[in-house]
Formats: structure tokens, sequence, C-alpha cells
């Protein structure tokens, strides 16, 4: 921004443009410039240009629309929260899409997103966490990390997760997906040295009040290196995974 | 009861005692017989005759007159909940009790309770714990069990709970005490095959809403065979564990 | 495990294996023996190999897959919370299991397990509390348990309890479920010696909330002897009254 | 009402005052005439003139005013809510009080209030309930109740209840007064066909939530014929206690 | 209950029966006993013998079963919580009911119940409190009480509440419905002397949390003479009020 | 209304009326005036007569029913929360209404309402908040306000909000409508002057608990000028918001 | 601001100055402005230029501090939330101040506040709740609006409140501020027309929890024209009506 | 650990031990090993050997015990939540260190931490959040990373964030503190693109709620690149930011 400054009030003083001119071009200059700039961190931060849509609560119409502004761009693509329904009545216009069911999200990659430094490995306690897990560990990969996945060693069975030692040792972040208890982040971040992120999930039922529990145990971690995300929020831990992993 | 019933209809029958006497002495008859089967109750199961005093929110007068009438029947006395400033204010009334100052406890055992069939183990997570944890084994020892006590053993270092594997492996019982994130009896029920009493305590700030974070965790333990008491409430998981080490 | 190790030193010294064979048979020594550990303990507890499955938020093809590696051991099978939608597509697949409607659970037992001491005993405050308690009745008796069921004793009418006076006394174990203010727990503990394994349902509307009012209620009971699992967690009563039964 | 707006139009019609005179009678006649059919409420309510002043957070100086001005009407005085420190100041004040410690209330009953047609009965569950519980009784002794005092029934010995059972069946209304659980209510008006006033106190700890788990079991009664006012609102409850036993 | 036992000693004395045959009678006297006094009181209290099932959760074949049970009997019929998709199914068996789709009640009147001593006045704030509001009418009027209804007076619009100020003052016992902010009781309350059973709905949206809103402010009324029934409670208002109406 | 009284009154005093019939006239009198004044209020409010119903929970008769007597009278016409199911059924018998989808309102407007005096502003966090939005925006054009949309702009790219500087500054009064983390009115009432109307709304999921979330934001707002309603109230922000502007 | 860049622009187009110069003066550009702005909305807005200390959390020094230096910048000195004991340690340093003890406010006003266009009326519901409207009476006042103070009106005795009826219709906006059931605002919205903004008490005990009872119940309020700010914040609504007065 | 096995094992094969020497060594080792891992772990994570306690709950003589054996191993020490008062009591004991009044922390380094990769920057809405943002700040400084402190640059102003936009860009990992809205994160997150650690605070009252009204807008954050840790927990964001920071 500041170069575009700078030449425009180079030219005024060559005198090639008036200050009327220099003022029109200026103009919304505050504002578009915290708004370029903000285009120039997501030009940086996410080389390759892939852009998210939140795809829950948007009608077809909408997702389409906003899909194609995004591929006509020639970004990469990538739709959470999109359920089979609606996935049936978009996927005729969104060619060359890939749907994951289990996720729940549509992927569309054009050009590889700039490589993370090291692996993240997406752990959860559960099988019905699973689909938190996927959308988190696909999320990671759509933003160029490679991913481990290490699924159902939660507590209730310790030996499971400790079978996966030598592997969640080589982290350089995880994710821990866990409903009820919520207890697997404590464990893994008491085990392991990598910054832990805990997605709590609805998994339950009765006193988990819908995640509430395990969202209260992961805030409470005893052990330190423990960050928490909203319940069932596999994309911000994949995408803040992803953050890290690019230091 | 049956006796005493089948007594007064003998006497009647005999024409000992006229039908107005009969009807004098059984008139409280349902009611009576249930509070004498209570008290029967409470003979049985507490042999040496054990009593139990709740000391939080009674005045030094009323405890003090409580205690010494249970001291007068010659009973084993115990007072929970008990603060050092109460307990100052009527230790002369009542010599022979040793106050146990990190549980809060006053203690005097005459009569040594009838012994539980196997060992309880006291697990607690953290240093903070421990006064909880402490009521827990002190009530259990009352009651007449044999207690271990394994302190500082939460899930930010497994390992430390490991060391102590075959220790915990002999319990009959386990009480499990642990504030914060409350994941220890969920870890604990998933190694070993006891029966488990979650505890959850009041230690920890924040988002652990004083043992609601604790509480809502131990409730929603994936492994089975845990049930979990109120906050901080070791008496009452350790009368639960002696009753349960006493079958 | 221990003559595992030792025998593996024992070929070692008498030179029958080379260290580095030794090394193979030992590499992942630690975790390895914390899961034959564990399985160790399943087959101690469990002899009849009883495994069971918590059918809620699994597909139909995922039960299958599951239940048949179950029944191919020659295990006896339990599954829980199974819709009868989902019954009706698996059924032809799982020969030989008996469904109960009411409790939604799947049985299929080749092997008798066990069995306990003396007899649980089920109590349900409500006609609406049936299926809980019915759960937690129908793992009790999985686990190798005789039951006794006593449904519909709520504390609106204490009479209909206090008829089963002698019933509930021969108790070892005590199951008590109830819904709205979930009274009844305290009410039977205050009457009964056995340990009560309290069961909060959703039952109710309004300030019920869902559970939680029974819940709170069971966790501050007055008289001692109560432990609560989960709300609506019968299967979680069942086996843990099932632990104490065998003990 | 109706009267005097008819005498007035009626001296308007002969002409006795002039239509300007009679706007400024009834200028603020609407709002003068509730507030006119208010006090006749009271005065027809509360014969003897009973006035009541909810004592906390209000200081010293405040009290001894409003108490003053209703002394002086030769009303009776009921201070609901006073601390002894409070009252160890405005004792001199006002001399003729008598204070109540364990309830917190000071009384001066100058006029017998009219009669109550039956008794009210005032349960409570346990020892540390009975500050809520006496307020309770004041106040209805203080409307012209008699009242019937049972403390420390609940539901951990139930036969201590049923030892009162004719007692109790003579009520027209019942206070049941508890903490913890709650449950004292539920089985009260199970049993007892007059009308019952739940009370939940905040005594208990942990998950009692400072009584909000007695309120709950108490809103869900499963036996009809229960209502609840406020934790610890044992005013409340003496006060409709007293306008049913009125009717 | 005294005199059957009265007659057994007489019996015994009389050498009539002997003591074993004696003892046989009255083996289960105390939970026997209770149980008939119980039924005693049903029948006092409710002459005509009204019984109530509470529909909702109940299978269309239990209620038949019920309901006929009762019907043999010659008493009263009510079914509350009924929904018209049960209603159709269980019509046909039923014949002489009826049924009113707002209040969800099924009533079958064979007997007049016995008249209570007043008017109840059933109060509601809005239309769409006006089903809870027919669920307490109806059963008031099912136990022999004449009912005033009173519909849409909410606080939004004080003048249509004060426009029944007559009406509203002859009633015996006030039924007040309202949801969302729940101030009608206390409006009624601070205007009216007669008792007042506040019924909390769950009408409302946003932070009325699905009647929570109301509940609480309900139990937090400033003028006395009001108690709280759960949310939706309508038949547990009209119960109570008929209770305190036959005083 | 003291007009009217004064009116009474001079009759009467000229012997127009016998004091008979001015008792008639006035027998309501106190609860009609205010009743008078009421509609008087309305009337001088919304010139132009515009009523408002809110239609959820309202069936279809319902609704034709108030709208037809509402249009009859001459009146504008507003439903709030009209879903378009309910739209289709009614639609026929209300014709000249304009059906606005996102909003779900129907509005009919006969005479243009009195002008507000400045522009109201409404800003939308993200699309999702729109629905909400736009029922605030049509409610204040119903009531005579110029209505400036602005929508999309939350905190997650505050340059979007910056972009609108100039706007949003002109603006009288300001509605400020998000959901999730709900702090756009904070930063909103950091920067401009105007009050500012805070909706919280229900788009969220997980730890947003319905709204629960924005709510708490909102309340909690750090620098002054900000006031909340309900959860997803568009109407009664916009009503405000309006009632703002005509002053 | 513009103009400030024009004249850069302008110097540098006459050479005045270099485009290094030029860059250095703009290089914060985007934010100064941003910076400025607010500046100049704080001037217009409260010409007098009186500035607001939210007393609570800060030390003696800290007050003494920020406060000397608005006062030698000669602007109005508010701070609120100060207790009587910060209080006595910072009055010597702040000599010409006003404490005003009920509302724990010190105020210093030098230079008179643009006066407000209408009356600003604060009710309060009971004389616990006087603190909380003195906040916001005060603070009214302080940016320069006339206010009526009409206290203790609750809806407990709703002629109080008719009494007022005419003073209350004057005003320009009305602050409401009620604890326990928080009735008040919807009373007084459904009768007088003026925006309503209502300020929830913590004043209350048992179920009001803290405020929150109050707080949902005033969301929920049934009649438009009510907005709601914090629990206590009465400075915060006293704000906003000075701010709504001033349009 | 391998090379501590395979040395033994080599050992056995030489026959220079036993099997039983050999067995004797290993007893221990499944949970021995996992020991080690640990403390390896620790000594690697922080060379230097800092070691933490948590000084909130613990007595000034078991602070004096731990901080000496940490101090003779030569290791660095911190005391979080350390009161000034339990400083007074403990500071002789504990020469070298350095307390931090305002986060309350003491501190003790002797050797140099390995130096983080980047700059951690801390940002706080409010002075009141500055003890909070401080313990954050310091514990970053302990594990060895330079950090920058940007104080008091809340959503009420958001022009005092702009200023240091440079600076917060060139964060490697930003911790946002923020209390009362919490609405700071979600802006720093939409503006910059650095991990952010979101800490809620306990600062604001009403319906703030002791720091849930923060948290629960944080963990709604709408921009992506945001963890909540505890309310309060500046020791748990510093802890985490460090981790990463080391990456």
């Amino acid at each position: 921004m500041k170069v575009f400054l700078a030449e425009i009030i180079q030219k005024v003083y060559q005198q090639k443009i008036t200050p009327d001119e220099a003022l029109k071009h200026l103009q919304d200059f505050p504002y578009q410039e915290l708004s370029f700039a903000k285009v120039d961190h997501a030009r940086e931060l996410r080389k390759g240009s892939p852009e998210v849509i939140f795809g829950q609560g948007k009608t077809p119409e909408q997702l389409i629309k906003i899909a194609k502004a995004i591929l006509e761009k020639g970004s990469n693509l990538l739709i959470t929260r999109l359920s089979p329904e609606v996935y049936q009545k978009i996927k005729r216009q969104l060619p060359g899409g890939t749907y994951h069911k289990e996720a729940r999200c549509l992927m569309a990659v054009r050009t590889k997103a700039p490589e993370g430094k090291g692996r993240v490995v997406v752990l959860s306690a559960g099988t019905s966490d699973i689909p938190v897990a996927e959308e988190a560990a696909l999320t990671c990969e759509f933003f160029g990390n490679e991913v481990d996945r290490i699924y159902d060693v939660g507590v209730a069975g310790l030996h499971r997760l400790l079978n996966h030692y030598e592997q969640i040792k080589q982290a350089r972040v995880l994710i821990v997906v866990a409903g009820m208890e919520g207890a697997l982040p404590s464990v893994v971040a008491g085990l392991f040295r990598a910054p832990v992120i805990a997605v709590p999930t609805s998994v339950g039922y009765g006193a988990s009040f819908h995640g509430l529990s395990a969202l209260l145990a992961m805030l409470n971690s005893c052990p330190g290196g423990v960050a928490v995300v909203n319940i069932d929020n596999g994309f911000g831990a994949g995408y803040l995974a992803s953050l890290i992993n690019h230091l």
C-alpha cells in the first residue's frame, strides 16, 4: 500500500498529475487500504488463494453463486457444513469438486497450497467424533498440511493411545477431538509436547448437554499447552493448526 | 419387630393383657416398627455403633450436645466439616477425640468397626484435592476399612498414576477425587476393574464453576463402572465405599 | 505379562534367541503390556466374554460389522440404544439375537456369564421411567446377575414402595431410576442398607430441563449410600451394579 | 368507590357544588380509587393492621423510621430478615418488640389478628432448614394462625415423618421446607391431602447450587397439590398459607 | 385402620382366632395400613372418584387399558396431555368422553364432583397461553369448581386487566398463566387479595428459554400471596386451586 | 379524558342528563379512561393506525380474523413471524398485502405513517443474520422511517464496516444485528455517536447456545450507548428505533 | 481529514515539501484519521468536555492520576462505582467534587453540559433499587438532562405508579430500574409511549440469581419499546438516555 | 529407553547378569519408561530447567519446600498466583527472586531459557485486564520469548488498536486478553494473521457472570485462527504461546 501511496505522491511532486486527480485516486484511501491490507494478508497467508465458505444456513443458490465467484478467480474452494441434501442440489453446477460425506465438506483444489512445516496429528476419542475430526483433518490438508489421523483412542482404553506413542510424538501440532467427558486433550497434553488444539464435540447424551461438559473439561485442562475452540468446530481447529504449522 | 408383635398377641391370647392394653402398646405400631427397623439397620450395619454428624452450619453448643449424647451411648463419633475455629471451641468438652486438620474431621473410636472385606484405594488428582480425599479416606477407616492413599496422580502426568498400577489393582473399591477437568475417574475406570466412586471437587478457577466442570465430566465418563457423588462430598464417597466393601 | 518378559529373557540367557530377536519381540513392550493387561482384565471380568456396543449414532453397516466380529469370537453380544428402525435393518444379519423393544437392546447370549453373588433390585418411580430401568435390568442379567424389577413406586404414593419392603431388603445392590423431582433414591437410601445407584431420567417437562432436575436432586441426596450416573444411563447403572455384585 | 362518585354527581345535579369543584374532587379519580381500593384490601385482609417490613438491605435509620410510622398508627409490626447486628442498633428505639433470633424477625403485636380457620403445619427436612421454617411459622402466627412445628423429618429417615402422621393429617395448610434434594414436599403431598406450599432452602453444598437443586425438585413434584415459593422465602410461604387459611 | 387392628385383637382375646391366624392377617400391617389410609384419602378427597391420567408418553394401548379400568369402576375420567393424534386412535374405545382440543384433555364425567366453595378465576397473559390456561380451567371444573376465564389480559395493556377488576375481586382462588416476562402474577397479586397460583408457560422465544424466564420472574414476585407450579403445568395449578377451593 | 369527564359533569349541572344517566356513562370510568388514554397514545404514535400481529403460534383462521378486523378499520397491517406455509394459506383472504419472504413479514400499507426525523441504519454482522435485520428494517419502514441497510460487515473483516463509515455516521439511530460472538454492536458503539439498539441472533452453533453468547456479549458492551433486545427480536428493535426517531 | 490530505498534496504539488516529508506526515494516515475522527466525535458529543471514569477496580493512585489529568484540561469529571472507602482516600486530592454516597459517584462540573431536549424520568421498583437509579439519574444530569425521580413504584402496588401518570407521560425518555421479578419496565411500556431503557438490578435473593431473573424478564418484555442494559448498569442507562434526549 | 533395554538384554546374552537380575532391573519398566520419557520431554522443552508452581491454595510451608527443591536443582523458578500476603511470608526463604505484584508472580531465573523464534504480542482490552495479561507476558518471558505489551486497546476505541497496527503485524503469536464482552480477539483475528490465543477475564459485573460472557464470545469467534483458554488463565496462554513460538 505504501508503494501505491508513494507513487501517487511522486507523480504529484513531478506534477504528472494534479492534486485533484491525486485526491480522486486516494479518495477511499483509509478504508480501502485496510481492505487491501487484508487482501494482502490473505494472499500471503494462503498462497494458491484458498477461500472457505461456511455452508450451513446458506441456500443452494447462494452457495453456487459464491462458489462460482471463487472458482472463476482460479482459487481453491472449500465448503464446510454442507449437508448431503444440499450437495445433491449444487453438485452439477460445481464440477471438479470432491464431496467428503463424513466431514460434510466439498473441496476443489486447483493449486497446491504452500506446505506446512511439520505434520498435524488429529486424534479422536470415539468413532462418533470422527465427522468433526475429519472436518479438522481435511481443513488442514486443504491448507497444505500433511495429516495423520488416529481415531478412537479415548481414555476408556488408554493403551490404544499409547500404542501410537511414537507417531504422536512426531506431530508439530496436535488436534484432539472428544465428546462426553472430554478428557482426552488433558491426557494427551500431559504426555506430549506439541501444542494441543482441543475440539469438544456434541457427542453424548444427558448431562453432556450437547458438548458443554466436554467444553468445560477442556477449558479446565490441568496440563499446560491446551487451547479450545467451539463445540464441533473442526474447521476452526484445522485452520488454526495450519496457521501454526506454517509459522 | 415381628417378634414384638407376636409377643403382644400371645399375651392377649393368654389373656395376660387386655385388648386395650395391647392397643396402647401397639398404637404407633406401623411407624414405630419402621423406626425400629431403621435402628435395627443401623445397628447391623455399623456394629460398634458409629454415628456421624455433619458439622457445617451447626453451632458449637449444638455440636457438643449431640456429640455427648453419642459418646454417652458408648458409640464411636465422627464429626465432618468441622472448621479449626469451631474445633477450638468444643475440644475441651470432647476429650479423647482426634482432630484431622486437613480433612476437617473429629473422630473418637471406642469400639473397632467390623472390618471391610478388601482394601479401598483413594486417589486424588492434585494436592489441592487432598482435603476431600482425606475426608473420604478417614470415613472409610472410621467404618472399618483399610485404605491406601495415592495422591497427586492426575492426568497431567499419567506416569505417576501408572507407577501405582499394581497397588491400585489390589483395590476392592476405588474412590477417585478430582477437580478442574475431572478426567482422572475416566482414566482409572478405563484401566482398572474395581467399581469407581468419583468425587468432583471445587478445586479450580474460572470455567471450573466451583466443581461443575468436574462433575459433568465424571457423569459423562465413557468407560463403565463409574458413579458420582456431590461436589466435595468426601464423606458420601467414603460411606458408599464402605457399604460396598462390607458386602 | 511378567511371564512373557521372563520367558524372553530366559531364552536370551540360554542364547536360544539373539538380542535383536528379543528386541523385536519386545519392541512395543510398554504399551503392548498395558494393552494385554487390559484384555486380561476384560477376560477375568467378563467370563463368557460379553462385549457391549453403544448403538446410538452408529450406522447399520457399522453395527453389523462390529457385532459379527464379536459373534465370530464366540462372545455374547449386547447392543444398547438400538432403535426399532435400525433393528429392522440389521436383524437378518444377526440371527439368534433377542430384541427388547422397551429397553431398545439387542442381546445374544451364548455362554452364561459368571453369576453375581446376590440379587440386584431395580426400582422405577414411574411407568415412563421403565425403558431406562429395563436397560439397567437387562444389562445386569446380561452380566450374570439375578434381577428383581419393582416399577412405578414413586414418592407420589409411598405405600406402593413400602408394600415391597421385604423384597427390596433382600437386594445386594439397588438401582433406582427416576425422572421429574428425582426423590426416590433419597427415600430408598433412607430406608434400606444396600448401596444405591441412582439413575436420573429425562422424563418430565418444563423445569425438569431434560433430567437436570432429577440429576441435581440425586447428587444432593441427604442419606448416605447413593451415587449417581448420567441421565438415562441405564446401561452404566447396570454395569456398575454387576461389578459390585460380583465382588 | 361507586358510592363516592354517585355522591359527587348527585351534588352537582342538585347544584350544591359547581362543575369545577366536582372536577377538583375527582381529578385524581382513577388512580386514587385504585389506591383506596388497595388500602381497603389491606384493611380487610389484615384486621389489626399488621404491616411487614423486609429488613434486608435497609439501614438502621430507615428501619426505625418506617417501624415508628407503623407503630404510631397502632398497627402490629413485623420486620423480617433482620440481622442480630442491625437489631442491636435499633432495639432501643423500638421497645415492646420481640426479636426471634433464629428466624431473624422482630415482632410487635398489639392487636390480635383475625383467626385462621384451621391449623398450619410447618415441616422442615433438616435442622439447618429451621431458620427458614421459623420465618414461615412466625409469619403465620403474626397473621393469626395456629401453627404446629415438626422439624427434622427429612426423607433420610422417613419413619420420623410417619411418626407425626396423625398430627400432619389435621393440617388445613402445609408448609414444607427443605434444602439439598428437596424431596420432602413430594413425599408429603403423596401422603396428605392438604395443599402444600413448598419452600426450597439454600442449605446444602456443591451441586445444591444455593438452593437451585431443591427448587427444581419441588417444581417437578410428581404428586399434585404442591406450589413453590422462592428459595429461603419463609415469609412468602407463611403469608400465602395465612391467606388460604383465612378463606 | 385402628378399627381393623382392634377387631383382630378382640378376636384373639376371645380366642376366636389363634395368634398364628392373627399374625397372618397382620403380616403386612404397617405398609398395608398406609396403603389403606392413602386410598381412604383419595376417596374423601375426590368424591365421585375422579382419577387423572397424564397422557404424554403413554401408548394408545396403555391409555385405553388404564382408562377402561377407571371407567369400569364407574369413576370420572380425565386424561391430560393427550395429543389429537393419539386421541384419534383411542376415541372409539372410550365412548362418552369429550375431547377438548385446545387443552388437549379428554374428560368423561359420570358423577358430579363435590362443589368447591367459591369461584376460581383463571387469567392468561396472552392468547398463546390459552392452552395451558384451559388445562387449568378444565381441571378445576372436573374437580367440581366453577371457573371464570379471563384471557389475554397481559401487562402490555394493563387496562384490559383493570376492566375485569370486579370479576377478579370475586375469586376465591386465582390462577394466573403467563409466558415471556411472566409479570402478570405479580401485578395481579399486587391488586387482589385471593391466593395466586402462578403458571409459567413456555410461550416466547430467545431469552425466554422455554419458560425459564417466566418461571424465575414468578418465583421472585415482589407482592406476597403467590406460589408457582412447573412450566406449562396447567393441571397442577387446577388441582391445587381445587384443593384450596374445597377447604 | 378530562374533557370527557368535564362534559358529563357539565351536562349534569345543566340537568341535561340525570345522575343515573351520568353514572351509566361513567361506570367503567377509571379503567375505561386508562383504556382510552392508551388508545389515545396509540393514535398519536402511529398516525395512519398501523397495528401489528405477532404471527407465530397463531392459526391461519385466527390470523385472517384479526387481520381483516384491522383492515376493515382502514388501518395499516403488519404480520411478523409469518412462515411461508401459513402465508400460502391466508394470502387469498388478504389481498393487497406484500409478503417479505426473508423477513417473514406481511405488510399492507394504506396510509403513509408519519415520517421519522432522521435515518435508521440497520447493520448485520453476517448474511445469516439478514432475516432478523430485515424484520427490523421493514418494521422501521412500516412506522414511517427511512432505512439504510448495511449487511455482512461483521468483525471478521473490519474494513468492510469502515468502508461505510460516512453512511453510518449519518444515522440518527443504529440497529446492529449479530449472532455468534455478538461483537459488532460494541465495535459500532465505539466508533459512532448514535444510540445503538443491539439485536442478538440465534445464528451460530455449539457454545453460541442459540444466541445466549451474543446476548451476553451485547449486555456487557464496554462502550456506552448500547441497549439490547431479545434474541432474534428484529421487530422489537425496529419498533424502538422508530419511537426514538420520531422524538 | 480530507482537508488535511488535500493540504499535504497541495504542498507537494507546490513542491513546498518533498515526497519523503509528505510520506512521513501521512505514514499512519488511515489509523490517525480514525483516531482524530473519534476525538472529534467526543468533542461534539460532550460539549463542556465531560469525561467518565469507571472507578471499580482502580487504585486510589490511579484514580487521582486520571482525575487530575481530566481536571487539568478543564473538563467536567464523573467517577462512577467509587466506594466511600476509596473516596475517603482521594477526596483531599480532588477538591471541588461532590460525592453522592447512595449512587457512589463523584462529580465535578465546571462547564454546564449542552441541554437535553426533554425530561428523562427515572423510575425504580423498590427502595433497594435506588442506588442504581441514582447512578442513572446523576449520569443524565451530568450530561445536561433534566431528570425526574419517581422511586418505589413497583408492581406490588400499581396505584403508586398510576399516581404519577401525568408526570411520567411528560418524559421524553424513561429509565426503569427493577430487581426481583423485573416486571416494572413491561408495565410502564404498556402504559406510556416514550422509549424505555430497562435496568435490571441484583436486588433480590434465591432464584433472583443476582439479577438474572430481572434481566430475563426485561428481555422478554411483551410490549414494544423496551431495551435492556447490563445488571446494575445505571451509568449505561443514563448515558444512552442522554444520547437519545440530545437527538 | 530402547538403549537401556538393549543394554540389559545384551548383558543377559553375554551372561554378565542373570535373568533374575535382569528382571529386577526391568520390573517397573513400562511405567518407569514413560516416566523417564516425560522427564526427558521436560528437559528438552525447557532447557535451563524452568519449573512452574501454581501458588494458589498452597501454604507458605508447601511453597517454600517445593521452591527450594527446584532451586537446589539449579532450575529456574516461577510461582504463579502468589498473593502479596503469602509472598511476604516466604520471601526471606527465597532470596534472589523477583516478585511481580501486578501479575502476582515470583520469578527466579538463573539460566536463560532457549529463545523463541519470534515475538509474542500480548494485548489487553482494558486496564483491569492487565494483571492477567502480565501473567501471560511474564510466563512468555520466563520461557525465553520476547514480548511486546499493548494494553488498553479494547473495542470501545478501535483507533487505539489500529495505532499499533505495524507492531502487532510483527507478532509470531498473539495473546489477546479481554473481559466484559470479550470482543477484542475476534477483531484482532479479523485484522491479523498470527494465531490468536484468547484469554477471557473475570473483569466485568452483572451479566458478565465472572467471565462467562467473555468466554462464550471468544469460543464463538467468527474469524478463524482463535483458540481459547480458561477464564483468567494468563499462565496457560503464555505457556502455549511459548510452545508455538519455539516450534
